[in-house]
């Protein structure tokens, strides 16, 4: 059996050549789909959709269904295994943390459970998913960097300006080093549990990587993301390691201990991946291009697939799927890869 | 009379060398100071700080008196130009756009008065202004560049994906061009007026330049910017270009047809200013570090200088000041500039 027919997502993480690109999108399960709102009005809120594995495996495969992709992600939300740690978690829709992190003292409370436990609705809806799923279907895990979710305990909020989180940062750096060290360890329990329960793949998410200077990103985002990447050393599974808005951290990259590097739409694809050589990279159609006619769609997907590597490069948007995109326009974009055939 | 006892800050934009790097702040005029936040709460709201000379003139002045700034930048917002284009503009307190611009035709009623008019309570703050500073004091006049300004046109408010700006771009390219054109050619006759009135220098803000792909951004930020710069060539005030989130555009940037390039804090102030070689730079301190304890502020305000060129650099945050920042951390960042010396 050859690459193409077992796995073509995971053979690409690998670097191992395949017939085609493989290809997935962020936030796929999302509010772009009439199926997925259907589901949403029914549960009524977003934490009940994670927390129910029946709801959060159907979300799931719902565009495995309607796309053929090459990957699933399961749905969840990064803030979902701070729970577990001890905060106080609430979508009004947006997030919102009742015991924020604000000095070295609130640190204490953020324990680590040992044996990591507490997200079992996650492991269950990713058997689900699994058994459920063509084994040609790979299965991707998540969760958020250190550095993001450090962003949300601490302003207890998403934010735009970071003043608090780098507020405790410049005040209490040793404190905050040790925040962003104990998310590492946590989230490699975490996703540890996530490829025992049927995980091929996982994906870190540094969302607001962007927030920092290059100087303090080393610091407070690279050096613990690279902490949770090692712990993962021994399983067999790629990882892949998204900066969103890390253009000016490119050249930190191909040190991340990591197989895959997901690209946001800003970088240009051809001088990244010779930036990143020796990595498989992932990537980075702008997800505003959705919102134009599907000519130019095709266009400009082909152009992205013309100008990517050959081998180890995974067709994807530079970031999430936005709840206004047509269907249509998925399906276009999705075709257009599922179209294209390395030579 | 040497540049120095001059004017420090314009000297400065000419590369011309200075005894010490010349220091002003994005929103230096702003929520983070009581005495603002006196004369806000008086005003009520704050288009009509914008609207009154009087107040618009006092804010200005007020962080110039306070510490001693090298520029004061006039006080106003970068939408209140587009009213006398047509545009029915609300704080609510954000920005609401009435009447957004989403088809070719909703183009046509954006017009430009010829001669210009309709900002003349700018033209007065900035007499005012002007009347009331030191020479040694510059004073900068300011626009939004041509894409930052379609963004709120067609978005209508603020936004955190583009989707409808990116709509309207993809399916009526030249239609688009047309608008980010007209939007040029508009803000070179309304910066022809600021600089009638007083202004000596003007700097275009480009906050949304770090939304679009660098081949996006060629087409609809930098080139209608281009546009609206070399409209200015025959004036002789310096004008600094602002792409905020443009560290993926930092090789484009120095055929910009400007003297200064005011850069972001996550760009690397030392290779920026190798690959802008010929251009003055200004910035770069992420506003985040105001959050800090002093010696930190110090620290990091310092290391910035020390690694900043000798000549042709203007000190600045890599951002607007944040109305959460201590004055005192203020006061710490201009001193720390203010004392240092070039040998």
């Amino acid at each position: 059996m050859s690459a193409n027919e077992s796995n073509r997502f995971l053979a690409a993480c690998r670097r191992v050549k395949v017939d085609r690109p493989p290809v997935w999108v962020m936030r796929q399960a999302g509010r772009y789909l009439p199926e997925y709102r259907e589901i949403r009005a029914k549960a009524g809120d977003f934490l009940t959709m994670c927390y129910t594995p029946e709801i959060a495996a159907e979300v799931t495969l719902q565009p495995i269904r309607r796309f053929g992709l090459d990957a699933a992600i399961i749905f969840s939300d990064i803030l979902t295994p701070l729970v577990p740690m001890g905060i106080d978690l609430e979508f009004t829709p947006t997030p919102q943390i009742h015991n924020p992190v604000r000095s070295p003292e609130d640190l204490q409370r953020l324990t680590i459970p040992e044996p990591w436990q507490g997200t079992e609705f996650l492991s269950e809806a990713l058997e689900r998913v699994r058994a459920n799923l063509d084994p040609k279907t790979a299965l991707i895990g998540f969760c958020g960097a250190p550095w993001t979710l450090a962003t949300y305990l601490v302003e207890g909020c998403s934010s735009k300006s970071f003043t608090k989180v780098k507020q405790l940062a410049l005040s209490h750096p040793e404190a905050f080093d040790q925040l962003v060290d104990r998310l590492a360890d946590a989230m490699a329990a975490y996703l540890r549990e996530q490829v025992a329960h049927g995980a091929q793949a996982v994906q870190i998410f540094d969302s607001w990587a962007g927030a920092l200077s290059a100087v303090d990103a080393r610091r407070w985002a690279l050096r613990p993301a690279r902490r949770l990447l090692e712990a993962l050393d021994d399983l067999d599974v790629p990882r892949i390691y998204f900066a969103h808005g890390g253009s000016h951290l490119l050249h930190d990259l191909p040190d991340m201990p990591c197989e895959v590097i997901a690209l946001d739409w800003r970088a240009d694809l051809a001088r990244a991946s010779r930036v990143l050589d020796g990595k498989a990279v992932q990537g980075n159609l702008d997800p505003g291009t959705l919102m134009g006619p599907n000519e130019e769609i095709e266009r400009r997907t082909r152009a992205m697939l013309e100008i990517a590597p050959r081998t180890g490069y995974i067709a994807n948007l530079g970031h999430g799927i936005t709840p206004d995109v047509p269907v249509e326009a998925m399906e276009t974009f999705v075709r257009t890869v599922q179209e294209f055939k390395y030579e």
